[in-house]
């Protein structure tokens, strides 16, 4: 692959025109927002850029995408893709690109380089940041560029309060805020609205804690019963593993979701003592040492059990 | 009272020795942290620098409190105090200190001036990014230095997600980070983790919440049965009105906790459409626009109806 550096890609992009953007399957705040401020930079250009239209763009993310969304019928000369790793993730309407990328942007370590030109920051902690970079060396950062980039920025930090988040990452959140854009909507949209559902589910799930192994490891079931009770949908029930991993003293968090009867989804989130890979991979799944996940199909009692065997079987201290 | 600028107080302090450093009543992250970097800057400096100890440190925050607290029968000649706008918020211990503070060093809009010259910038998210400015005008900023300084700045404003959040506070965090310090262990501790209790009081006001005025207005209860039963702390029971502020759809989340029987304190947090110091006004208390209180000597269905008319009075297509 032909790697860029940023000012490569901003002589690049100076010189594009009719560009498309696209954006990954199941888009989050980091694609939408990322491709949307690359629109908003090439415009300021006076070039025409639109953002292909994504089937699956959620409520949160749409005010961002709609304003530069393509009209139908609209054949770019020049194919961008944001955040996107693989072309395995182009949506469905992406694909007859997948050969023509003129240039891809992307942060993550498992970027495939499928651009004709690329453009791959892994420590960025968003795509966001790369962009921030690129758009700044094209000419002043406007609050129509920063908007989607505080979007970007923000979503994939969690709020600068993961770990991917670097003192760049506080630098470009810092020059985003000094265009005077209303970073509190984008919080409160993102990072502090739930819906009813939603809390439904969490307060489901709280109240049904179960406590093993001196208190340290707990188990947060989501049965379908659940999720039809409270008519959640996908959205509702996303990232649900996060809710246990917060409780004071668990330092092995299962999250357990029935996604056909008796066939169960595991989550783990795990501290030092417990290898969430080498449980999972007991029973056939995997991940990273602090989060993995595997699937067992057994009922509720009979899965829970052998996940419980699995981390004893892990972690040496382990008391049932 | 004598006000000092960001530069003047770094001389000040470079002429200080045996500094005392005072922190508030019911402490949070940015007193504490401000003190305890003001006293590791002091230290850089070769001079001598302790915290008053106090009576109410948490446990979260006390890991940053505590290398730096005085022994016994130690006599300051100088004292310096942080984040405290008022004496009245002076812990017991530091009253006699009252009338002898050399250099008061604080960011909120209601600052007294209680001290013989002091530092006062409300447009500062936290007391930290003060203290960040005068220590940077003294010298290096250490990790010892940054670490306490993230607590403050970082708890201040809500890891960055609350409207008092600035370019600045962001520039600040990125200088922060630049020493290496762990910042995600003070995320984890501060934002990321939750007491059993408070999360079974959350299930349960969850579980329970009433919705009224075309479900945009959600009342959430805290009983003192349910106090009693989860056996929560005042800890456990801080900021339990930040929980219906996030529902989705509301506009007027009403947080309602019993502090004697039948004598409740009703916390408001509302949008644009609802006034929440006017309708609290109407029951005798007061605050923001967005956020207040005010206390209702009732029973609960009682309680509840008077707070639900007076949001009515207030809102004008509020529909019972």
């Amino acid at each position: 692959m032909t790697a860029l550096t940023v000012r490569q890609a901003a002589e690049r992009l100076r010189a594009f025109d009719n560009v498309l953007v696209l954006t990954h399957l199941r888009p989050d705040g980091d694609t939408v927002g990322s491709a949307a401020a690359l629109c908003a930079g090439l415009r300021a250009l006076g070039k025409t850029a639109y953002l292909l239209p994504n089937p699956e763009l959620t409520d949160t993310a749409a005010p961002y995408f709609r304003p530069y969304a393509a009209p139908e019928g609209f054949t770019p000369e020049r194919v961008v893709s944001t955040d996107i790793a693989t072309t395995a993730l182009f949506p469905e309407n992406a694909k007859p690109y997948a050969g023509r990328v003129d240039l891809a942007i992307d942060h993550h370590p498992s970027f495939e380089g499928f651009g004709r030109e690329n453009v791959v920051r892994p420590s960025a902690a968003a795509t966001g940041e790369i962009i921030y970079s690129i758009l700044a060396a094209l000419g002043p950062i406007t609050a129509e560029m920063a908007l989607p980039l505080y979007v970007a920025v923000s979503t994939d930090c969690g709020c600068f309060a993961y770990g991917n988040t670097t003192a760049r990452t506080h630098a470009v959140a810092a020059a985003l805020l000094q265009t005077g854009i209303d970073f509190q909507a984008v919080n409160k949209t993102f990072f502090r609205t739930k819906s009813r559902k939603r809390l439904a589910l969490e307060a489901a799930m709280l109240s049904g804690i179960e406590y093993h192994d001196q208190d340290r490891v707990a188990v947060l079931a989501v049965p379908l019963s659940l999720i039809a009770q409270v008519q959640a949908t996908e959205t509702d029930a996303e990232d649900l593993s996060a809710l246990g991993g917060q409780i004071e003293g668990v330092d092995c968090a299962v999250t357990m979701r029935e996604l056909r009867p008796d066939v169960w989804k595991f989550s783990l989130r795990t501290g030092p003592r417990v290898n969430a890979t080498r449980a999972c991979a007991l029973l056939g799944g995997g991940g990273h040492a602090a989060a993995a996940g595997c699937t067992v199909e057994a009922p509720f009692q009979e899965a829970k059990r052998r996940m419980l065997e699995a981390i004893a079987q892990t972690a040496p201290d382990f008391t049932l």
